[in-house]
């Protein structure tokens, strides 16, 4: 790679995992000319091949010490309950100047993972979160704008040499990307309040009325608010569970905090309290226009 | 009005109440051709000038007898709270040819208060609900469109006369709605699930994290699945409050129904039960991505 962090040269980038996130990835760093020859390593070869076909990547391989050797630059895209023993199976294969990174949307979990599987090349690990997805995965999905002007947030590990800490977020900016950073436990609690709370909370509204017996009833009559409010409760079920489970601590805590806020709206409901009712509406109508127009 | 329901033919139509309901309701029977001359009432005078300038309505008045006079049809378009205040107000003045009907989100509240105010006019009076809405709210929110294609519930009442019910549907159906019927009860009990629910949950993440410390790094890091969770908690906090006030019956249930939900994810978390976690989500996004592909 090359000395200008802000103008990074990967020769050899290895995706791991080329669905919608890894696909981006890849077709980003191929669209600002900064990778010379990808490779994509996945589970099923129906992804590789499609995304071999589709041109995210110029080369798949289901050996880690083919894909690995040479590599500068690897990156890790797949459901965080994987990490783990992906990490497992590719770190004997893991050469001296490859850096790491992923996109894991929990950190505290995959940093776990690190430490245990990775320890020999933490310098060289640099944790990462992209906060950009899409209803469709896989990689027919991906596309190279998939980061343009979206945030990442980069956890580094304080065994991160500068060097790489400088690489992996100059790659993950040359994909369009702006750049954030944060502590891992800092981004767990952020990310478990705007977003997984809010996951957990649309599937279980869709699954405590798709229960019902008068379900079909109820869904014939739901209309445009319930369609963007259960939107996320059509994610990836398998995605979800591994960052529920991953993040379930501060997760619980955001929990508790909403059902303590919930058990506030259930007073004011049996007392008809009007007043107090709208005064809690107008502060979250206000708090939620505000964000909306600065977006 | 003319014999044939199905081609309503209204010489004069009264809309208590301009906004964006109101407002669409008199444009649309304005461009459907079905009504000769529309006159507005409403709280504020700047609001009913907006409505005459915009072309809305033919003429406003702040005087009910004046309004009222050789009425054939009379649409209250308020929030459900003022209804029982506006009814009261009106009833001396009301003719024994006109027929009402309303736009209130809850029934059963609406029709208590057409008991107590409009009792000796009710086989005239029947209760409707549009299920359509917008973001934005007042006189220029309205078109003649707002309907088309959307649902409108009638709950007819057991004294209502069967021409009321014929003609109040064929001017709602001149929208261009297509039009449904249920029992007062059922419709707040289905509204309940699939609309008051979900804003009051929105309204209270909003507020939950607005009052934190944190806020601002919170909303910071939010993205487009919080942006469309939330949507709704940007609405309007007094036809909120109106609403939740007048359906709490039915939403407390609603309610308890769905903090019985998070219990038991709550647990399924505490556990870290991922087989738990992941079946539930995939039967939730199941039954989401179905009912999205038939809207």
């Amino acid at each position: 790679m090359g000395q200008n962090p802000s103008q990074p040269s990967f020769q050899r980038v290895v995706i791991a995992g080329v669905g919608l996130i890894g696909g981006s990835f890849a077709a980003a760093l191929k669209a600002a000319g900064v990778a010379r020859h990808i490779v994509g390593v996945g589970r099923t070869a129906a992804s590789l091949d499609e995304a071999l076909q589709l041109g995210l990547v110029d080369e798949v391989q289901s050996d880690w010490a083919l894909a690995l050797k040479g590599a500068d630059l690897l990156l890790l895209a797949m459901p965080v309950g994987q990490m783990g023993a992906v990490m497992a199976a590719l770190a004997p294969h893991l050469e001296a100047q490859t850096l790491v990174t992923d996109a894991g949307s929990t950190k505290a979990d995959v940093i776990e993972a690190i430490y245990l599987h990775l320890g020999e090349h933490i310098e060289r690990v640099v944790p990462a979160h992209p906060i950009a997805g899409a209803e469709k995965s896989g990689p027919s999905a991906a596309h190279a704008d998939l980061y343009r002007g979206k945030k990442v947030v980069l956890t580094p590990l304080p065994e991160n040499a500068p060097h790489a800490i400088d690489a992996v977020r100059a790659a993950w900016a040359a994909c369009g990307a702006h750049m954030f950073q944060m502590s891992p436990q800092e981004h767990d609690r952020v990310f478990a309040a705007v977003s997984h709370l809010p996951h957990l909370l649309a599937f279980g509204l869709v699954h405590d009325l798709a229960g019902r017996a008068n379900a079909e009833q109820l869904f014939k009559y739901a209309a445009s608010g319930f369609r963007d409010f259960t939107r996320i409760a059509g994610s990836h079920p398998e995605m979800w569970r591994d960052i529920c489970v991953a993040n379930r601590q501060a997760l619980l805590a955001e929990l508790d905090a909403y059902l303590a806020e919930l058990a506030w709206l259930r007073a004011l409901l049996i007392q008809s309290d009007g007043v107090g009712l709208e005064k809690l509406f107008a502060e979250a109508s206000d708090a939620r226009n505000a964000w909306a127009a600065n977006q």
